[in-house]
């Protein structure tokens, strides 16, 4: 057997045990596609963490200038070979190259590491805080250890355990990565290692700073979450793996920060329905469908009232669905669970309106909508939410506005929640009755449009309550907020000024934004004066 | 069998299940003192839980000046009654009644509360997030759910589950609160709960939002620290009681945020010795003994150099703990804790110097100091950092600077790390050697001064590495931050003005501190002018 090597400690080099090969699919076909990969053993993973472990203080040393020309570098790399990275994404997944990968992921990516580098260059993810009449001043602090990151199949640029928003949250806080490629897209992820080892080189971070690992079994993979050398992890996937990842980080006081899954109800207040249930249907029908509604913001329940508009949306939703292509799934596996939860939806009472056909050639669904009672669902909420993940809406038909509520309060933790009202604020009571059931049970409440679409911004919160995530208190995305869950508070208590980190010295030639004495400044400590 | 009643749905109720009783202790006496105290069954505890559910949402929904006006009057309460609290505090814990009691911890108490209502009223701890081209709006919000807080035996107001730090973060996050109680000092805490449930009246928010309860058995606190239905759980005491409520919280996806054991080390570099050993002998026998050494920041590991200031720091640290009166401890609990420690310790090669005999009446121990090299440190760094809870300090005798270092290496995470240096500059080498390794061990980094003083400030960090906390972002200590733990992260998404919470509205009368598109300022969103 042969197989691409591994990035270890700063170099390519082959898997000193290989356990067994694998290689991607086109997901169109089934066919594989590519090279073989490894699947590696426990030695190359000691390998990695030693390595990790043996520069993480370096690391957390390095000036923030050259992680955030890393960062830069790294940016520019990937829009450089945008057109290599493309080709390979679009034949490891089968998501649209022009539309989806070129237009739309790519460049988040890019500009989603410059984002991480500007925050490196602004401190704004150290939120330091002085007191200067105690004597103590405070900030977030890189880890000093080595944060783990799993990626997850559906973005293979955007959030690739290489490139995605964990890597460059764990990077910019200067602690080394350890990164799990999904095996799903490993020529994706291999292209992009190889951009991320040379801007390291580029910048003159240390080598290790920055490792990859293909595959390895499951027992060894908990094995690996369970080390107390590690800082945290970070993981975007299915919630058995996540959960199985969290036990074993839980038990060694690592920190594991999860994106799991989540259904993303959608409520269709009596307003808005009336007013224009037609585009509703539609812009439901595309959210649910865009790359195979393999997203984890897909809206896979909407909560649709049960009157002559709510019976229309249906048949328009219906007629979408039923005239739709057959979408391309990554993978056997996600075509397999896919319609595995559709038939336990079914089992559970909820009626197939449409679609829900494999179809050849490759990983091909026939997109489906179902639809249940409101009731039925508060009877077996557990069940009823079982995450489809794929082009799959499960319709609810309430009876009215206190059904509707009722749905809502009876949903796991999400990662959004969505009300369409009316414009003429007509549902202004309902959205108050509805989204008081919602809000708690969400991270993220949407007025009037479909929850797919996540900004990378610093005010997005891509987070939400246990089950969807590990912890209601952190985003997945958006700078510098994402940062600040691979970092340690670290406080200096009469620590004389030229021993303090630069951002809590008195003088703040950067212009640093900074809490002194309770208010938000950008000035030094001596000499404070308005923010600008 | 009677017992005093228990704080349930709002009302004193006696026990459903009494399934035994207990009484304080007079710990100079070891005399069992005061009422029989209730041990519980499982019913008071599903009825806690779901009285403090039931309030929950209604809770998050009061407005914020009601919550500062609870604060306020319980502060004002405990003030009021200060002289029958610290009469009562003294009686069950043995604490000087003036010097500690009555001077500081009340004091410092009330005052936590009201930094807490003042946190409140100017919404910081809610950190509004606005991105206006995206349309989000990020902040903290309550956790809509209950959060259970144990408290230690070591602060019988300022750490009470009813009244300290963990209590006043969580309602100040519009959290409903279910306190246990310490067993070593109930009633102490059940005057405060009095206090607390006036309070809660006066300022007319739902009478379960505080409840107490007393004392359970092992499992079915691990149950109610696994159920699903709480929010967080505040925890501070011992390692082994707060890692098994971890794992049980783990499991249900519970935040715990925990403060553990703690060995404190300090290093007193070799120029501040040579200037001042005589002076820091006395500094750390005060600080080492201080309360008994019961401290969660007690010092209890001391680096000297060997040389010859080092020896004379160590004859002048063993003559004042020889002629040290013997302290009293909370517990014949604590006493034996102690005690088996300090065997461990000496079992593993440090030399008892002085002290370490237990003494009646009561739960007294002479103060003991004992010695190891750091090379046998260095052999066996678990089992020489035990930490032995009371008046105990271990000096740690290093060759050179470069091994004080290796010792700062071979720490486990502790919540502070201490060096001391020369006022002239000498020690600046060895600072930064040893800090170097020390810095990413501790959560608070101490410059010439003993870690037993804990300031209540916005720059505090009361917490550290695992596992001397459960996770290394936060704090136990200080507002706002202290009341971050206990919130979850809420985003709105093209959400309109008026269904919008009031700190994140365009319009902000009062004056909220909010970062606007990357800046930091107190004004409307539309009219943006430099923070004041």
């Amino acid at each position: 057997m042969a197989a691409q090597p591994l990035l270890i400690a700063g170099s390519w080099r082959p898997a000193s045990e290989l356990l067994a090969t694998f290689r991607a699919e086109d997901p169109a076909t089934g066919n594989p596609i590519g090279a073989e990969f490894p699947v590696n053993g426990a030695a190359d993973v000691e390998a990695a963490i030693a390595a990790a472990v043996a520069v993480a203080d370096e690391l957390a040393r390095t000036p923030p200038e050259r992680i955030a020309a890393f960062l830069d570098a790294y940016a520019d790399g990937i829009e450089r070979d945008a057109e290599a990275l493309v080709a390979l994404a679009h034949a490891e997944t089968a998501l649209p190259a022009e539309t989806r990968l070129a237009k739309v992921e790519l460049p988040r990516t890019s500009n989603q590491l410059r984002q991480a580098a500007r925050a490196v260059r602004d401190f704004s993810w150290t939120q330091p805080v002085i007191d200067t009449a105690a004597g103590l001043r405070t900030h977030r602090a890189p880890l000093h250890k080595p944060v783990l990151v799993f990626g997850p199949n559906n973005f293979p640029f955007a959030f690739n355990a290489i490139a995605g928003s964990d890597f460059a949250s764990a990077i910019a806080a200067r602690n080394p990565v350890i990164a799990k490629a999904h095996p799903s897209h490993p020529a994706t992820s291999e292209r992009l290692a190889q951009l991320a080892h040379a801007a390291l080189r580029e910048a003159g971070l240390p080598a290790a700073a920055v490792q990859m690992l293909h595959q390895f079994d499951p027992a060894l993979g908990l094995k690996l979450a369970g080390d107390p050398r590690l800082g945290a992890i970070g993981f975007t996937g299915s919630r058995a793996g996540g959960l199985a990842l969290k036990a074993a980080a839980d038990a060694a006081g690592v920190p594991a920060y999860l994106e799991l899954s989540s259904v993303n109800p959608v409520f269709l207040l009596p307003g808005a329905l009336a007013e224009r249930g037609d585009a509703l249907a539609q812009e439901f029908f595309n959210s649910c469908t865009m790359g195979s509604g393999q997203f984890c913001t897909n809206p896979g329940v909407v909560v649709v009232p049960r009157n002559a508009d709510g019976d229309a949306f249906v048949a328009a939703a219906t007629a979408h669905f039923s005239t739709a292509a057959a979408g391309v799934l990554f993978s056997r596996g996600v075509l397999e669970h896919l319609q595995r939860n559709v038939d336990i939806l079914r089992e559970a009472g909820a009626e197939l309106l449409t679609g829900g056909n494999a179809a050849g050639p490759g990983h091909r669904y026939q997109p489906a909508l179902l639809q249940a009672d409101a009731a039925r669902f508060l009877r077996a909420p557990q069940v009823l939410q079982t995450e489809a993940f794929g082009p799959v809406g499960l319709l609810l038909r309430a009876d009215d506005v206190a059904q509707m509520a009722a749905v809502a309060a009876a949903l796991e933790g999400n990662l959004t929640g969505t009300l369409y009202s009316a414009t003429d604020g007509s549902d202004a009571a309902a959205w108050a009755q509805v989204s008081a059931a919602l809000r708690p049970r969400v991270g993220r409440l949407i007025g009037n449009r479909m929850p797919t679409g996540v900004a990378v911004s610093p005010a997005m919160n891509h987070g939400g309550p246990y089950p969807s995530t590990g912890h209601p208190g952190f985003t997945a995305v958006g700078m510098p907020a994402a940062i600040q869950r691979f970092t340690a508070l670290h406080c200096y208590d009469h620590v004389a000024d030229p021993q303090l980190p630069p951002e809590l010295r008195d003088r703040n030639p950067g212009g640093v934004a900074r809490q002194i004495d309770g208010r938000w400044c950008v000035d030094d400590v001596d000499a404070r004066t308005p923010a600008a």
